[in-house]
């Protein structure tokens, strides 16, 4: 069929444009007919239409179409030395609201993915508690649950951006993040079973790969919204995420979520593991290093257009992206098209939750002209995502971590979309 | 490893059923310590922990551990006579929290799943409107876009059940329904474009598959939240959904939300399809039937224990469940252990949304007596779940269709549950 059913959205872009498509404008949308009829001909009458196709048991487990064989997550060969300790990235460009599919929520493993068989599954609560237990997956099950929404950022989501690397892919330089619901336990239900001594002020989180990793968290966090999850989106935890049971830190950097976790001491200092002193520290230029730099402050990014969706022709266009906060809720998402001149505000899609992806739209007509688009998000504490020169004016240029500056996609007059810095 | 290391929920009990089991009942937590070590013997060193697992690499699109691979849909061969006109059910018993994963939401074709190709997509809409036009699937994604949680139910779900059948599971008995985000183009804003006229009072929707499934809509339906949607969590709609877009109509039985939609079309009359005359209709105990019975009514299914998920021991368990409305949000779901004498409320799971899904759960200590497990739902309009009886009295035994009725658990002394008939 050929490309000239396209339609023609100029008639009513300015009504779009100016709020008027909405529920309600029902007058509007009875005027709306115009002099051009964009019918060439009638719909094909195509293959499948003409036989019966599979049946109900041929997929117990679906799996998506083979058109959509390029929406899948990628690694980038020269960036680890092995596979096993690397990461790959969620396909962002390609993804619509706030649900990632469990299927391409990134991964980021230090040995690869432990095999756990959940039968043998345990976790030891031990160190400064009244009482060192330990649990079986079902008997976590058999505690109050939560089911919670939350994102989960590497704190090296962009870290190759800091000095300039620039990537041209939407996937490479903000795909280290996914967003689903989690269903589990809270550790301060948790540890109504075991007590904790008063003086037990810091938790060791370990993992039962054979990286061991460990982390230190906060007391005042793990009472606060901490959980030991087993479901993501409704189904068992996916192997490459933790199967069967995992930390969640809600709004905090993802190397301390431990998957496969087994084991959880409390003690009265930190532990200084080395996920956070040789790692997950922030160089600064005085060669002193941020220690314990948990949040991942206010950050967003336009999903299409980007490097991997060019804008294929000129008119009516959707602008569409994701903002979070580990602070809390976002409450406006800004947009520039003149590389920060100008704002305008998006449009925020609901659920809007702490700690959560948001999905945020708004509408724009191309004309051909080059653009710098930008996406700013602000969250319910007041702060403002910054540029890349105000975190470099304090951070200067060693960090590897926590970049959530403000990103810049070049629109070029062919649509072709590139990652570029400004200044 | 041996069983001996369960936990003993004797001690706390008491305070977790009373409610203080809770975030800031902090004082209560430090002194839950007991007189009993249940640490019979450290964690083992698994085989997990001694080796490399898979890198990144491995599973560009991930799926569930190999553990989990008895969690899948599941169709009954009796049932129809082919599988490419026949149904499957949902695993409702094994999920949690309200997204159902798209490889697991239950499928019902009526020839089969139709393989199109999304460059060949084509959406004509005719009739009585301005201007009929013919839209790519480019074309759709440049509209204003909507991200929702809705649930399908197929309008026979639980249908078997109306004579009694009593299939002994929760997969068969509930599992025609899924929730999941939608993300696509309202059709009051899609309608802005080709107008319609004064006289549109019906909109036929058109599928193209080999059915050529068409249903009627009213226009007040049309223009209040009905969607083409192109994908559902975030990623592209799956072939046996409608790939690449389907109608959305919320709250409304599954057979409307025609899949790989191709047309639709405004008239001033409803179309009388097949699926609206011969199917879909409750046939009552005059011989009269009662048509366009779109609207599912609130509902709800505890998920667990169920026939497929026995209790195994005695002590503290989490009643689980999922409850439904087609008329807007679910405000109160009750339980009941003694077939419905006494109710205890459960505490609802947010985000609570219109037309959505809603986890409720409940903890429960048991004992190993008998019990008769139900869940009655109420939503936002005060409708309250009816009883099969209270069903059957006004609408006779012939029905196959909206049978929204309270299920019954039979909880044995040996833990094992059946679906039972009360009375």
């Amino acid at each position: 069929m050929s490309k000239t059913t396209k339609t023609n959205f100029s008639l009513t872009r300015r009504k779009i444009l100016s709020g008027s498509l909405a529920v309600g404008s029902f007058a509007a949308l009875k005027t709306a007919a115009s002099e051009q009829n964009a019918l060439n001909h009638p719909p094909n009458v195509p293959e499948w239409t003409s036989y019966l196709g599979d049946g109900v048991d041929v997929t117990p487990y679906g799996l998506p179409s083979e058109y959509e064989s390029d929406v899948i997550r990628r690694n980038v060969g020269w960036l680890t030395a092995t596979t096993e300790s690397s990461v790959n990235f969620t396909p962002l460009q390609d993804l619509e609201g706030i649900v990632t599919p469990n299927g391409l929520c990134f991964e980021r493993h230090h040995s690869g993915v432990a095999e756990v068989n959940p039968d043998d599954f345990r976790l030891l609560i031990n160190g400064l508690v009244d009482r060192e237990m330990i649990f079986t997956l079902a008997d976590l099950k058999r505690f109050p649950q939560t089911n919670k929404f939350f994102f989960l950022e590497c704190a090296a989501n962009g870290g190759m951006e800091w000095r300039g690397a620039q990537l041209n892919g939407c996937q490479f330089t903000f795909g280290m993040i996914h967003n689903v619901q989690y269903t589990g336990v809270k550790l301060s239900d948790l540890l109504l079973e075991t007590g904790i001594k008063a003086n037990a002020k810091w938790m060791l989180a370990e993992g039962s790969d054979s990286a061991g990793l460990t982390r230190s968290v906060p007391i005042e966090k793990v009472l606060d919204d901490c959980m030991i999850a087993w479901a993501m989106n409704g189904e068992a935890l996916r192997p490459e995420q933790g199967y069967p049971a995992r930390l969640v830190v809600p709004g905090w950097e993802g190397n301390m979520w431990i998957k496969w976790v087994r084991r959880l001491e409390f003690g009265d200092m930190p532990y200084m593991t080395r996920e956070e002193t040789s790692k997950y520290t922030d160089l600064m230029t005085d060669g002193k290093a941020r220690m314990f730099t948990w949040v991942m402050e206010a950050k967003s990014v336009i999903t299409a257009p980007s490097p991997e969706k060019s804008i294929l022709s000129k008119g009516l266009h959707q602008i569409r992206g994701l903002a979070w906060s580990g602070r809390g809720k976002i409450t406006r998402v800004d947009v520039s098209v003149d590389g920060g001149k100008n704002w305008t505000t998006a449009k925020l899609h609901g659920p809007v939750m702490d700690k959560s992806l948001t999905r945020f739209t708004l509408p724009f007509e191309w004309n051909g002209d080059e653009l710098l688009l930008q996406s700013r998000a602000v969250d319910e504490t007041g702060y403002v995502q910054p540029t890349i020169k105000e975190l470099q004016n304090v951070r200067g240029v060693n960090s590897i971590y926590h970049n959530n500056s403000i990103a810049t996609w070049l629109v070029n007059k062919n649509g072709t979309v590139d990652n570029v810095r400004l200044g």
